[in-house]
Formats: C-alpha cells, structure tokens, sequence
C-alpha cells in the first residue's frame, strides 16, 4: 500500500513525520507491513505523489487546497482532526468510492480535562475573581462544590462521552443530548436533540460537545438560552457556530446566566475589536481546548492503524465520515 | 450534656443555628439525645452561658476574643475550621484538661476541588490566555494534558488526602510529603518534610496543602523555589505563610516558574497596592477555596458527632488538637 502525508506549511499545529509514523507503525504490528509511506508539503510534493497514493493524510484545508485531484488508486482519505464541517459542501470534490476517515477519537481526554476545569472554574467564581484581580480589590463570594449539581452535555461522541465520564467521577449529575434518546454510562438519562427545551431550566452547567452540522448549527438560540437559570453556565468545546453568539453575549452582559468558558467562537481569530473581549463573566482561550501536542500525532496514527486494521479485515471503519450525518 | 453555639457576628461565614442542630442530631441518632443547646453572638450571650457549659462551638476568633473565660463545666471546644495557628501561644488560655476539637475533614472535597481546577488552569495556560484576553489578542499557546504530570502533594491530611485522590483519578503521578515517610493509597510514595528538595526538581504542580505550624511556615523558601524546573507551577490551598512570598512572586515575575494559582496570602485581605495583585502568571481567589457554604455547617455538625460518639465509648477522639504539633 502507498500512503502520502501531505502536512500543512502553518506553524503550531502538529505534523506527521517519517519518524513519527515509524515508531508507530511498530507498536502497530503486523498492519503497517508494507506500507511505503511518502512525505510532503509543497503542491510539486502533492502532484508527485498524489496519483500512485492510496491513501492521504492531510486536514481539511490542505484537502480543499488540492481538490479535484487526479488520484486514480486512492482508496481513504484521513484526516488529521475529527471535526469534517469545514468539507461541508465540498463533498463533491472528493472522489467518488474514496472513504473519508476523521480523527474522532483523539480529542476526548483533553477536552474532557478543559470541560472538567471550565465547570470547576465555573463553580469557584473565577470570571468574577478573575475581574476584581485585575481591579485589584479583595472581594469574597460564596463558592460551591460541583458535588449534585446538574450538567447538560449536548453530544455523547468521543468527547461528550469523555466530558460525562469526568464529570461522573466527581459526582456531577449528567444528562446526555443527542440525535435519539437512550443510555450512556455516565449520563442519568439521555434525551433526543428536540426535547432539550424541557431540560434547560434544570441545568447548572450546559456544555456544547457535539459536531457542526446544519441540525446542531445555532442549537442554543436566543429562546433556548433564555430557559436558562441565571445560575447556569455555558461551555463550548464545540465550534461556535453552535450559539448565537451575540444572544449569550447578551445574556452574559445582562447577568441573565451565570458566566460562561468558551474556547471556539464566530470569528476566529477573534479580532481585537469584537464584543467577545469585553463581556462580563467570560473567560475565553483561543480554540486549544481538544488538542494535547504531546500526545496528538502518535495517537492519531494509532486511529489511523485501528481503521486500517478493519479495511484489511472487512469490518466497517469506526472512523468512516458519513457526510449526510455530518460527522 | 449542655452546649453553648456562640458564633461571630460577621456577615459571610457561615453560622450553626438550632435547625441546622435539630436536622443533623436527628440524623446522628442516640449520641445526640439528652444534649440542652443554646445559640448566641454577643459578649451577654457567652456569659450568660459558658459557666454551665460542657462544651463550646465556635471558630478561634470568638474563642480568643472571650478567653480566659470562668467556665467549670467545659470539657470540650469544637472549633468550626480545621486550622489552629490563630491560637498559637494562646493555648495557656484554654482551661487545662479542656479538649479542642478542629474541623478537619470538613475542608477535603472543596478544597481538592480547587486544587484540581489549578492544575487543569495550568495545563490549560489560563494564567497566559487571561493576560491575553485583558488585552484582546487571540495568541495560541501549546497546552497539555495532566495526564501523566507529576504532583508534589505537601501534607496529606485530610485536604492533601483528597487532593492526591482526585489528582489520581485523572492519571496524575502523586508525590506526598508529610512528616514521616510512608506509603498513601493515591501517592507513589511518600516522603518526609526534610528530604523535599530532593523531588522539587522533577515537579510539575507543587501543591501547598499543609496546616500551618512552626515547622511549616516558610517551608517553600527562596532556595527551593530555585529548585523548581521552569514549567512548574505552585498550587496554595493551605496558608500564606507557608511560601516565602516575595520570593515566589520574584520568581513569577522573572519568568523562573511558569505559574502559581493562590487562594491564601499574607496579609489577609490582600491590600490594593500589593505587588500580588500585579505578578505575572498569578491567578489569585480570596481565601474562598476549601468552604463549600451549602453543606459547611451539617458537614461540620457530622464531624462533631462523630467525635462526641468516640466521646460516649471511650475511645479516641479523632479531631482532638495536639498543639505541641500544631494540628
């Protein structure tokens, strides 16, 4: 099999290198014979290895950077995050007969630890401290334990599950979200998307964790965030599309919901001259909550490894992207 | 038996009143019948009680604003915090053969809370990413999982004790330090006070969670603090005075440790000129860290009977103050 890596030119993110693929490659045993791998990040790089490939490795940008392509022999395509709404109306560019594979899975520790501080900080008052800190005033409030208190985690995939095994562990009380009702471990109970009007007045924590699609885009409007108590927080370890952002920032002014953690946003970058920077109660990162650099390119090529283990086995492909889904 | 509640007449702090009493002795059966209460909070009240009084509620401030008092019934005193250093050098006031109790146990789950939102902070670079967002920049740091990392837990009372559980619970590797050397069900070992340098050198969160006592005030000095590799942080959930603090602010502002998250200070309330209020990389709450108001006083009220049942059966009592110890 020939598998290409076409990496990204942009610093920051991670890349797969040669040397990280060959010391996965061996912890993967028997898959990864026979495979010869090629490296690249220039379009020459593309062009020259593109039509004997197949398979790619790349994110979304590189892919709709390259696309249409000539690319007789591929068979999947992986990309290197788990979130596909950035190909969204642009799944007629892939080839047809190419499976596309997402990075679901690599997300779920990290942004399970971010969520489990962001609920943390929620309850220890820190937007509040955090602003007479920077007043320079000594101010006391009445801080709780998130012990029973009631979180609302809308997406059970990979990181969902994750948020609502941590919150368990530290007796947080979950309620799932998701496209049909049933169980999950962690959660209490699990409703379907259309009933969470019914849930929000009883939400202490509302965290966003499921996938952009046209069903979830603007899910929490300005009605539903209006159902809030105006204890409740809001994190989003999602996209930010998923809000109206300007009525939880409404909200947020007015002191209508508690506070709120937010690490993804319409526009990002945020420009400097946004609303987001001045509103009260939130404390913002800029889009770092899923990803744990240590760890992310050795654990994506384990994913990797797992589907391919299951192509060369028959079995369906846990990381198939299924486009009318949306993830 | 005869129990005099004097409680402060701050606002803020919890009292106990006669409900709170009547719902946890209902709960805490036989130990708590035949016992006559009286509540109150001025100078009159205290005198017009303590001299039939068998035992006494209430925190250290109360306590010393009204010693030396004639009371010839007293046997006990439950202080309603874990922390004795405010009558240290006073104990000649205590009338002799008088048992103090503390509070110890009360402060475990709220305060590991804390402690594990700072470590999460720290990963997450929340002490960078609020600097950030005061001045409206989106600036991407590399952020990691705790997974792994490696926590130096000073003291393993009740407090520590439920920190390293925590800390464990999300694949932290624990390192506690008490004053003998030994073994703790969530730490991979345990050393003694006087061998701390030896591990400052390999830690990523150092977690102040100790009693404050003539041993311990000025513990983490200037030299160590030197000891500490530069990613580390400093997590202080104990006393202010346990930390050399200009010397940890020193280190902050010259970029030696990567970040600190307080919650204790000296002095109390931290005045608005302080250097604190302006140290890089510092996140600071006001002392609110290891009380949970909601469940304070019927946690506090279980405590006491518990030791008032060991009280009854001979036994020892568990929270008695030793304070040739300190604690």
């Amino acid at each position: 099999m020939r598998i290409h890596v076409q990496n990204h030119n942009r610093d920051g993110n991670p890349k797969v290198t040669s040397s990280d693929w060959k010391s996965r490659a061996e912890k993967a045993g028997p898959v990864s014979k026979d495979i010869a791998m090629s490296f690249g990040c220039t379009p020459e790089d593309f062009a020259a290895n593109i039509s004997s490939a197949e398979g790619l490795i790349c994110n979304a940008r590189v892919l709709l950077e390259h696309l249409p392509a000539e690319a007789p022999c591929l068979k999947f395509i992986f990309l290197t995050h788990a979130g596909v709404d950035a190909l969204a109306g642009a799944e007629d560019r892939i080839p047809p007969d190419v499976v596309v594979l997402n990075n679901s899975g690599v997300h779920g520790r990290k942004a399970a630890e971010y969520a489990l501080m962001a609920v943390l900080m929620i309850a220890n008052e820190l937007p509040y401290f955090v602003e007479r800190q920077q007043k320079k005033t000594w101010a006391k409030r009445v801080c709780t334990s998130v012990q029973g208190r009631r979180a609302t985690i809308v997406g059970l995939g990979s990181i969902g599950s994750a948020v609502a095994e941590k919150f368990h562990a530290l007796g947080i009380r979950n309620i799932g979200v998701r496209t049909r009702a049933g169980d999950h471990p962690y959660c209490e109970n699990v409703i379907a998307t259309e009933t969470i009007d019914s849930i929000l007045f009883d939400t202490d924590y509302l965290v966003m964790s499921c996938p952009l699609t046209p069903r979830t885009a603007g899910m929490l409007d300005r009605r539903r965030i209006a159902l809030m108590p105006k204890h409740a927080a809001v994190v989003n370890v999602g996209r930010g599309e998923l809000i109206e952002q300007d009525a939880l920032l409404d909200a947020l002014d007015d002191g209508r919901i508690a506070g709120a953690v937010l690490d993804v946003f319409v526009p990002e970058p945020v420009p400097p001259e946004h609303r987001l920077w001045s509103t009260r109660n939130l404390l913002m990162t800029p889009h770092v909550s899923a990803a744990d650099p240590a760890t992310y390119i050795s654990h994506s090529l384990d994913i990797l490894f797992d589907n391919l283990r299951c192509l060369r086995e028959g079995r369906p492909l846990p990381n198939q992207v299924d486009f009318v889904r949306g993830y």
